[in-house]
């Protein structure tokens, strides 16, 4: 699956229903932005998207660069932050689309963290029923988990994530030279996802990130490249079997389950990596709790998750956690499923790749691990 | 593609992506919905969108039958007409959903024309990323037409369908006999999708429309089956052979290049059908200006919609139609794309599906038919 990209970088293939696209992987790609572009899409503009602060970091220059090699390329920008991610963003983004008279022959562009691929995702899915998409992850998080696979979304006050679209990228490129000019608290939030790619597919590389943590943090040039490759492998593999999510896929929301009712208990207040890496604590203690685990899978995984992040555990209310867990997207007739480690690398796949479970038990292992109030 | 369905009805075969839908065709099918809905959908609730004055037509009663037969449904209603065909009204939908607790485990069934069709389809490509759809057209456009294809949307002050998605129905079924419900002016616009059908595909299905109009018009039982039926198998080939309107598929908008700019410009004054009709003669008339067409081809469609549609010619402002002909979906480089008859039933496929045309020659064409200002 993976091949070498000239000198510097390696492309993993992702096979999305009728076709497939490349994520190239690399440092210094995006010094030939306009050249990845005119070789991989057909359109005859291109409106890239990203946030304000990312604007003044990477992308005015990487617009300028695409005008100079001849390329129609327009900025478009929205506010940095979560709170973007709204239909009313999604609304005033694609108004400015048509209002600059973008039609059909057009590629939207990414540039940024996990809430632009999203955000600017979902624009693209729904412009005139969908226009290409070229995402520039520049966060790990990004990187290594939202720019691949499709998935595109808002939040509404529900819950996050609840309304968007599977809309497959035309190419990825993730440009790991970026990630230096990511803030630190970032880079840890976001090799959870990373981390969750080695707890339920590939122990050996739980070892190797938990042996790496600090080159990683560092952005270490040769560790950082071997991540990126293998947490794209590991979640391409998973989405070529199952792009839209009818059955194995799902074992990517290992932690999110919990992790997503906890970070939205918080009010947001618990960033997304720290309570994904909480909810995998917990729902690895309730596989222990049911006997699907093997012995010390739990507390191996708290050990790994520790190198990385120290707790944050403030208080939350218990009864908006079950709350949030009952209206969970992936829910069946209210009742929140979980995805159970059998051991470290390997999910439980038993009775289907998801698993109903006692609310007792999860309130038990979240009162075992959290402070309540 | 076409098999019998017990003793009345028929069903046609639509190819979507990997997989594939069925549309049902026949008098009184909706007395069988519960059954309909459990045999074709796997899915533990039903959110059933609808407009108020169909609600009131059918609606209520289809979900009372359903609760009777112990399917778990709720009925969602908007205000009539295109008017609701909005991101507003799609966001009300959306929470009013979501705050009844609907999971990835609903199906959206949508009920009436192709406002219902496109807006509740909509609601259904971006709830939780997709659930799946079933659609029961209740309007001759929407039978023949929207409900087939997996086209949803909505429309914004740009234009109409310029934010939507694909979306393939998990079913459709089409009961000729709600027709008899519907507004005489509804059949005769509704109609004229059909006559659209023979035009591009059908010469034979053309002569039968204009020989049987009035029948049709009567909502003549078997008159009516033969029409739908033929109507949906030749949209059927069309999008089962480019599902994403890469190419073939546009051919499906012969007379409404023009005719969607007409509509706009007539701020909607103009009904649809007959927007479409007058842009079939226009894209005609550009076909014999241009030589692609054989002698007489304009003059022979435009003789067969006379027998449909009395000409409802508005004067209209013909800078405001060439402005809505650019920031036309299909445009390429800010230049519309038209689709040219060879001759009656038959498509011409020179240079592609669609042909650039000077634009002098469009205003020629449009000056020559309609009073302009």
């Amino acid at each position: 699956m993976r091949e070498a990209v000239e000198s510097h970088g390696a492309s993993v293939r992702v096979r999305a229903g009728a076709g497939e696209y490349s994520v190239l992987i690399g440092h210094g790609l995006l010094a030939d932005l306009p050249g990845l572009l005119d070789s991989h899409v057909d359109a005859n503009r291109f409106a890239v998207i990203t946030d304000e602060n990312v604007a003044a970091l990477h992308t005015e220059a990487l617009v300028e660069k695409c005008r100079e090699a001849g390329l129609d390329a327009t900025l478009l920008t929205f506010p940095a932050g979560e709170a973007s991610k709204t239909r009313k963003s999604w609304s005033i983004l694609t108004d400015e689309m048509l209002d600059a008279g973008f039609g059909r022959d057009t590629c939207v562009v990414a540039v940024g963290g996990g809430v632009t691929t999203d955000l600017a995702g979902f624009v693209a899915a729904t412009y005139m029923r969908g226009v290409p998409i070229v995402q520039v992850p520049t966060s790990y998080l990004a990187m290594i988990d939202a720019s691949v696979g499709g998935k595109t979304g808002v939040d509404v006050r529900h819950g996050k994530n609840l309304v968007g679209a599977f809309h497959a990228p035309a190419l990825v490129i993730a440009d790991t030279a970026v990630l230096t000019t990511l803030p630190a608290v970032q880079r840890r939030q976001g090799l959870v996802e990373a981390f969750k790619h080695g707890a339920i597919l590939d122990r050996a590389y739980l070892d190797f990130l938990v042996s790496n943590v600090e080159a990683l943090l560092a952005v270490d040039r040769s560790v950082v490249q071997q991540a990126v490759v293998r947490s794209v492998e590991l979640k391409a593999g998973v989405v070529t079997e199952d792009e839209l999510e009818a059955g194995y896929r799902q074992i990517l929301n290992f932690g999110h389950t919990v992790g997503h009712a906890l970070e939205a208990a918080s009010d947001f207040a618990l960033g997304h990596g720290s309570a994904v890496a909480l909810g995998m604590v917990v729902e690895a203690r309730v596989g222990a709790r049911l006997g699907v685990s093997s012995d010390g899978t739990a507390e191996r995984l708290e050990a790994a998750l520790s190198t990385l992040l120290s707790p944050e555990r403030g208080p939350v209310d218990l009864e908006r956690v079950v709350g949030f867990l009952g209206a969970d997207k992936k829910a069946r007739g209210g009742r929140a499923r979980y995805v159970l480690l059998r051991q470290l690398g390997e999910v439980d796949s038993g009775t289907g790749w998801t698993h109903d479970v006692p609310e007792a038990i999860v309130t038990e292992a979240l009162e075992g691990l959290i402070p309540t109030r």
